[in-house]
This record gives structure tokens, C-alpha cells and sequence, in this order.
């Protein structure tokens, strides 16, 4: 007999917004009710939830969660100088173990911070996959390729051993797509080989496309075209791609983006710190593409927090459109539900709450002043709304975070290991 | 004998922003010493601050705080259909209960928040001053004056009394400024009385200035120069001026602040949701001008969470100008505290901690993920903290917040307070 959870006197907001105080009923991994349950049996667990706001699992579209290790490490830096000289010197001395740890670091914040589905590129992947599935949490993993240094065909067989050993494991809660890293560090005919593999798993792509100027103008110089074209022709858009930042794209470039279908993973934080650029988000909305919110890596952002990238987004388009009309809360609140899962390929498990879909949900606490008065809960929980007000986390139908303590994780003997091979792997 | 408080082991930053670990120990209003406390007496109250980090009390330098009683009730609108439709009916059925409320809410979520000082211009001022004294917050009040309005004379006189009743009052927690509310809304005349009242009191002035391009504009038509050149004849700016927003200011405007000594409230949440546009921070940081952090009013922004101003500052400047080295994490929180201080005429009180200086101090929990690793505390704190990381605030020598709750606030009967007012002044 699976096991049964209520959500008691509950608030919510219907698919068409309306605010409704309710019951959720959570049956093993699903949600089964919204609407009053019927009286718990035995196996069932009543939570009361008056003052809490249930809202779906917020969904991180782009991250590279074992980057964790090198929050606060180098900041205010200009980028090629944080990479060549702070990020890519500690990277080399990354162990698996150490990315177990880092990506672990990661997943304590995302789920104390109300995100329960992540989409990761990085390398160490079956350790990454290892921290998932102990961890309870739902992930996107892409093993990152490069084609340029010795290992990029080992690079492209371990994305092929991981994807036959991972997708779809841990409760179907991992999936697992392709993840060369950027154009810009996988020439064409590299990008080609990730195709036919792509084609042959029948997986989908995770990529970093036009983030900075820089990029696109290299690019315009080496192929006579935009990344997003260069793409197009080496047949990656056809493989469904889920495409990072975007910052510098053209209104011909959205126009491909429409017809391949590209799902885009805005992150609005990272490309604010590293003074990147502001991706043209209403116009790629008004071109009816599917954007999520993502935070990048926390060496760039620093933090994982999705309720800090809603806000960022509903700000940012408004002040640089001028126009404060321009991504409403509601819309931003949905960049990071169900765009978010439309962009991993999960809309029919996650990103809403509603009978017969997963049971990810963040309940949180509403008492307090910054949500008080409570005429709009959408407004709220776009503009007032912080990490802290994460009380209780539930993914996979399983509660994850209880009265803001993860209940999978030991954080005390995490904390230490994090920190002590972050100092190591710094020199310090 | 006065009562002393020993915060031992606590971590700080020093003046030349080093980090120690030490002891601060606090008699009745003041800090007294930083450095291995002596023995503790029998009136000595002795707090472990293992994985805190002490901060100066934050400072909000701009705010209508009872407006936090229309927060989420009218947002994502254009600013006049806003104000006109919705924000000025609402307010016109203000009563002073009703900001004595608006105002301890405001408080209350400051406090939580680690604000330990703002400056708000609004109207029934005793009852804002009111709150101020109950809840131990200090506080730079300006009774809000327009020049249009039946009300302008009597706003005037209503400023001379609440000046000479209120000023230095509550153990010199709550100074007095004059609040002429902006060059659009105070014709010429009217700001001469104002300017009369000031030298006569010897009183600083807090007004809006080139908040939006459109006023600018306006004062160009009406009058052939700029708020800034406009203020500067008047002789506004030779009293002491606390400008907000200076979003629309030219190169020479800001020449003509620093010759007259303006200090700036920046607004960033409030430009970005409002679309109002993004002042010149960088620009007037270079030109030697004293910047510090506001919110603004909570039904513009729509917390009053200054650690989130902080980090959209250090954000915001980078994309804008495209560099990632603008605004380091040091210089936004510096603007919130030291900078702030300085702008509001208190950088002899608050705004550091070193002994001398009241005793406003905040103490955030670092033993969570998002502060691991700890690298560098300052990048932390701009970049990864958040509003739920405090956990204790001392004003003015007495421990206001302790362990996340309010001690001289009655949260409960506030929050109902508050929402219910909410709901009649909004008719609902
Ligand atoms: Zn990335
Ligand atoms: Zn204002």
C-alpha cells in the first residue's frame, strides 16, 4: 500500500491563478487530489498547512551544481581572468569524490530553497547521478564535452556509457541528455559526432549558445554566421535542444530558435555578475519559444536560490524595455514551473500541481510581515517572497525538507567535507 | 549601571575589511570594544556567535514605510494608471492609526531583515515617529509636503512642529529632516518657503529627484533646466539634501551635486520594477558622491529587504555597463551601511562597528549551504545571503530581534492589524 500524504487546508493557485484553500493528496510518488480528502487511514499523514502557500518545485534549467565548491572563491573579476587564473586551475584538480560532495552542496541549498528539478552539465557524472538519487531530488544530467583537448572522443563515449546506465533511473527521477559545452569549444566536426550519438540514443542536447558578445562575434568571423545559424545547419537544433543564455540573439536567430523548437534556460543572475549582456526575453516570449530560468553555476551567481531568479527576471526585462508591463509575476513565477519543465522535456511530470503529475511541491510559510497584506499571492511570491520562506519541500512525493531541515541529507557532515576540499582544491 | 552584552566569538570585518574572529562587547547604547571581552559580571548578558558574521545594522535611506500596507494589493501597471487608479484612492482613506500600523509592519520586516536604520517621508508623522520609539529602530523622518494641494501650508507648519516635538527624540533614535516630496509636485515658490523653514531650523531636506525621464523633460519645458539645476538656484541643495533616485542626472548634474554635497538614495528594485530607468551609481561613485541603498515604499518594490538591494546593486551596474569589475561586492555593502550612514548624517553613530559607535549590529547564521564555502565573507553577504540568514538584531544597544523573532513587537496582533486595514483601505 503506498504511502499517503495530505496537504491540509492548503492555499494554491489554479492553472487559471485563482487562489483556492484546499486539501492536496499526495499518493506514493503522485499527486492524486486537489480538492477536500477523504478522512486518513491508517498509512496516511495529515499535515496542517494553514499560512502555507503551495506552489510547484521550482525548476533550475541550467546549472553546473558541483561548482558549488567555488562559491565566494573569485568574484568581481573580469571573465577570462576568473576562468584562466581562479576557475580553471581549481577545476583541474576536481576528484569524483569532490564532485559527489560539490554536487551534493548544491542539492541541499536547491532544496532547502524550493527547487526540486535541476539540469546539470558537468563531468563525473555517475557521481553526480550518485548524489541525485540519494538525495531525492529529480535531475537533467549532460556529461559537458569539449572537442578540443585529448579527451574529447572519451568525453563522447562516457556521455554514451552514461546515458545507457542513467536515463531514466532512480525512480525515472534522472534523465539524461547530451551536454557539448558551447560552439565555441566544439568545432563542427565534433558537434557532428555529438549529433549521430544524439540520434542514436535518441537524446536530447544541453548547450551553452551566444552568451557573450565576444562569442557571436567570433563566431560571425570564423563561420560567416551566428551561432545559433551554425547550429542549425550542423543539424544540433534538430536533436531538441535545451540552450543556455542566449543573451546575443538576433531576431533571425529567434526566428530559427521558433522553427527548431529551441527550449531556452535564461539566467539572468549569472549573466548579470559577469556583466554578460540582458538575453532579449520578451521578444523570445512574444516568438512564442519556451524559456525557463536557470542560475548557471553558484561561482557565478553565487547562490541557487530560483525565488531570487524570478524576481531578477520580472525586474530586469521591465527596466531595460522601460516598460513595467513587460513579465509580469505571473509569468516569471512560470518561467520556473512549467516553462521551466516544458524546458527539460518534463511537462507531463512536474512544473504544475494538478492530479496525475508528480508530487513536487514547496510549501511556503506566509507568516511573516513581507507577506503580509496578502492581495495577490502571485505578487507575492514574484516580488516579496525569499529563500527563507521555504518551509517544507516534498519531491517525488517523498518530504524532502521538513521545517526547513533536509531530512536526506546530513548537512552537518556535508558542510565540513564541502568546505574542507574547497580550501584544498584552492591551495588554501 | 548599565547592561552589557558580550558577543563572544563572533566573526566580523574589519575597517580595512579583514576578517577576525573576536568578541564585541556592548554597554547599554554603544559598542565599547572589539576584542577579547573581559570577564562577564553579573549584569552581562553573554551570546555565542559561533558561525555568525556581525554586520552594521543596514540602512535604508529611502522609504514611505506604511505603504507597506498596500504591498502586492496593485502591481505590473503603468506608473500613472498605478498611482491614479489605485495607490492615491487607496491612501486618501488613510487614517493615522492606519500609518501608526503601515509603519510597525515596515518595521517589523526591516527589523527581521537586519534594517536597523531608514529614512521615510510620509504623512501622520507622530504616529510614525510613534512606532519608531516602540520598536527600537532609529529612524530619519520627513513629513511628506506637495505645494499643489489645499494641504501645502499646513504641511509646512505641520513639518516646523513635528520638528521641534520630535527631533532628537527617543534617545536620539529618530532625527528630522524637511520632506519637500519632489521639484514636479513643490513649484519654485513653494520650495523657498521650504528652504526658509530649513535655514530657520537649521534642518537637512529629504526629496524625490529625476526619478523618471518624463519629469525631467517636464522641468526642461517648464523651466529650461533640470531637477538638479532648478534645485540648485533655489538654493534647495545648500541645506543638506537626501536626493532619491537621481536616475535621469547628466554629467553635469552630478558636478552640481558634488559641489553641493547631495547625497543619493538608490533605488534599484523600485527603478527596475517601476521601469523608471538606472541612475549613473558608477558615475556618481567616481564623481566622490555619497550613495547609499533604499527600497523605496514596499508597494514598489515590494519587500524592504536591503540585502536584496545590495545585491541588485552590485548587479544591475554590471550588465548595464558591461563590466564585471563595477560595483564590487565591497563597495554594495558599503552603500548599504557605512555609505548610508554618511547619508543620512549619522556616519558619527552608525554604519561600522567600532567601539564609540552605537551599538546597531546584525548577526547572520552562516551555517547553511549557501554560505559554504566561506572564501570571502563580503562576496557572500553581497552575493549568496539572504533576508532568512539574520538571526539576531541589536539596535541602539537593545537585542530587537532574537533568533529570528521580534521581541518589541507584537507580531500576531500586527499582522491582523495590518491585513485587515489592508482590506478596508483598499475596499476590499
Ligand atoms: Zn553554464
Ligand atoms: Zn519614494
Amino acid at each position: 500500500m503506498p504511502q499517503t500524504i495530505i496537504l491540509k487546508n492548503v492555499e494554491l493557485l489554479s492553472d487559471c491563478d485563482e487562489l483556492i484553500q484546499t486539501d492536496i493528496t499526495i499518493s506514493d510518488d503522485c499527486i492524486t487530489g486537489i480538492g477536500t480528502a477523504m478522512e486518513a487511514g491508517d498509512k496516511t499523514r495529515v499535515i496542517d498547512c494553514t499560512d502555507k502557500l503551495a506552489i510547484p518545485g521550482l525548476i533550475n534549467t541550467h546549472t553546473h551544481a558541483a561548482m558549488s565548491l567555488f562559491r565566494s572563491y573569485a568574484d568581481d573579476m573580469l571573465l577570462m581572468d576568473w576562468l584562466e587564473n581562479k576557475i580553471w586551475p581549481a577545476e583541474a584538480n576536481l576528484t569524483a569524490e569532490d564532485v559527489y560532495y560539490g554536487t551534493l552542496l548544491a542539492i541541499a541549498e536547491m532544496l532547502k530553497t524550493g527547487t526540486t528539478t535541476f539540469a546539470d552539465m558537468y563531468f563525473y557524472m555517475p557521481q553526480v547521478a550518485e548524489a541525485v538519487a540519494e538525495s531525492g531530488i529529480r535531475a537533467v544530467l549532460a556529461r559537458g564535452m569539449t572537442g578540443l583537448g585529448a579527451n574529447a572522443l572519451q568525453s563522447l563515449a562516457e556521455s554514451e556509457a552514461f546515458y545507457h546506465e542513467y536515463h531514466h533511473t532512480a525512480n525515472e527521477r534522472i534523465t539524461v541528455m547530451l551536454g557539448p559545452h558551447a560552439p565555441y569549444t566544439c568545432p563542427p566536426d565534433y558537434l557532428k559526432k555529438v549529433v549521430s550519438l544524439a540520434q542514436k540514443l535518441d537524446a536530447e542536447i544541453h548547450i551553452h549558445l551566444s552568451e557573450t558578445a565576444g562569442e557571436v562575434e567570433n563566431c560571425f568571423k570564423q563561420y560567416g554566421k551566428s551561432p545559433i545559424e551554425l547550429m542549425s545547419e550542423l543539424g544540433v537544433l534538430d536533436c531538441g535542444v535545451l540552450a543556455a543564455h542566449c543573451v546575443h540573439v538576433s531576431t533571425e536567430d529567434i526566428q530559427i530558435m521558433r522553427q527548431k523548437q529551441v527550449r531556452v534556460a535564461h539566467n539572468p543572475g549569472s549573466n548579470m555578475k559577469l556583466a554578460s549582456g540582458i538575453a532579449p526575453v520578451p521578444q523570445m516570449l512574444a516568438a512564442g519559444l519556451c524559456v525557463g530560468l536557470g542560475t548557471d553555476g553558484a561561482a557565478s551567481n553565487n547562490n541557487l536560490d530560483m525565488l531570487e531568479e524570478i524576481r531578477l527576471t520580472a525586474l530586469l526585462h521591465k527596466v531595460n524595455t522601460r516598460d513595467p508591463l513587460v513579465i509580469p509575476a505571473q509569468t516569471a513565477v512560470k518561467m520556473a514551473t512549467a516553462f521551466g519543465a516544458q524546458a527539460l522535456g518534463l511537462a507531463d511530470k512536474v512544473g504544475r500541481l494538478a492530479p496525475g503529475l508528480k508530487a513536487d511541491i514547496v510549501l511556503l510559510d506566509m507568516d511573516s510581515p513581507h507577506w503580509c497584506p496578502r492581495h495577490n499571492r502571485l505578487s507575492l511570491l514574484a516580488y516579496s517572497a525569499s529563500a527563507g520562506d521555504v518551509h517544507t519541500v516534498i519531491a517525488n512525493g517523498k518530504i524532502v525538507v521538513e521545517n526547513r531541515r533536509l531530512t536526506t541529507i546530513d548537512e552537518e557532515k556535508l558542510l565540513y567535507e564541502a568546505h574542507k576540499r574547497s580550501m584544498r582544491l584552492t591551495g588554501k
